[in-house]
């Protein structure tokens, strides 16, 4: 998995990650903070995707586009506090492993 | 081929999953316990549906990519014990091989 | 090429297939015996194509959602017998090569 | 470049085929002796269309793969001996080499 | 990443790009004076999006490749110096690395 | 990056390309007396684009349906000599390298 955050990030750069977002839901594009981005398989990016979603304060949006096709990317939008925090999770999980039955 | 479980999921990531299944058919989102994921190469994955299939109490789903015509993943719904026998199952048959004839 | 048998599919598993095969015509599904699946790239799934539509008692269908691309995959639906018998002149024919002009 | 040929093709196979060629031109099923099969690069098979269509009494149609924007491979409809001849002239000018400016 | 810039492009190589560009929105084909192209993977693309809107007097386009799914560039359009200027934040931010959180 | 040169190109080669093309404009298939084509990423394909369209007397175009994604093929239509230029030009260019600033 790979990991960047965009702080303060500009109109055109929403613009681009809302037209590729797989959900209808509209996230309000001027009360954003910071974008945190995930990349990697889809099994991975569905458990990331949980890790995200379990973190107060961010909205977690999977991204079209990615080549090759069996790799997706997720989009964690909120404050940076909040985005850093799902971030470090997502990582800390990882690393633990998430197999356990 | 790989394995995830994912327990109490969270709404958002059983929103990716629906937005991404194959069928139409409506899995209630909010009778989920646990999601068991596993990720191959299609003909692996049909097998595993089927072994998954077999199994009490689950709800087996397969899970497109970022084509539309790609199914990559499999996504199997229900309690935590019965997802766990369904993996563990599919395991079981990977390891012992499948071609028989 | 790889090879895989089902038997006694259940219906999840065929309506899987059934969603992705290529042509429009109706297997039926309740009087399914076994699949046979045979993965490779497009030009020898042709030619197994022809091998298996040249055994008697199989109904065969071409599968979409391969990845990568150039891969795709053979469903071979008909009773055991006849799908294993499909599928052994498939793997005879790959062996003894089949250019020969 | 990879090469293939299907003597006395079986009805399912020609409709696998049709089903995939690029062209809305109907091949007149019925008729069909035997089946010239070529894989490869898009390049590739673009100049082994040209050499099998200068070749006289096959008909050549262009193969999508799972993707309907993807050309992967050529099919070369015609009797046994034409569509060898149209084999054995693709394979010649690949080894010559064709860039000649 | 991998860089590449054309100055005064010609009017086929715009309209290749405006064919191929993933936002509605049009730029204005006669006004432009170079265009800087980036090329890598989804997640980086993303970023040097971000870099490239913050930098002054530039355009930029996220392009399609085969697959209408997939945004595999960044085109910059604008004044030589703009543009310039824009790929070379870019390079730099790439060296030092985002990751800071 | 490839190239390929087709001299007097036949009709059923010119519909493939044809088919395939991104621009809505026609070329004239009949005019048509060699054919260049050039296959690889496509920030590389974007540059011999612009290179070829600054040659006098050819027509470029994109072509889809390269397998894999982020590959993509120009055909540039036109006299031998001039087709033979826009190569010799591109593969000149390519040598030389392309970024300046």
């Amino acid at each position: 998995m790979e990991y960047r955050i965009i702080k303060s990030p500009s109109h055109g750069t929403l613009e681009i990650l809302a037209r590729r977002k797989g959900s209808g839901s509209a996230v309000k594009l001027e009360d954003i903070d910071a974008i945190g981005l995930v990349q990697g398989r889809l099994i991975e990016m569905v458990c990331a995707a949980d890790v995200a979603e379990k973190t107060v304060g961010v909205t977690v949006e999977d991204i079209r586009g990615s080549c090759p096709q069996h790799m997706i990317m997720l989009a964690i939008f909120g404050d940076t506090v909040s985005v850093e925090t799902a971030l470090k999770e997502i990582q800390r999980r990882e690393k633990e492993g998430n197999v356990e039955w």
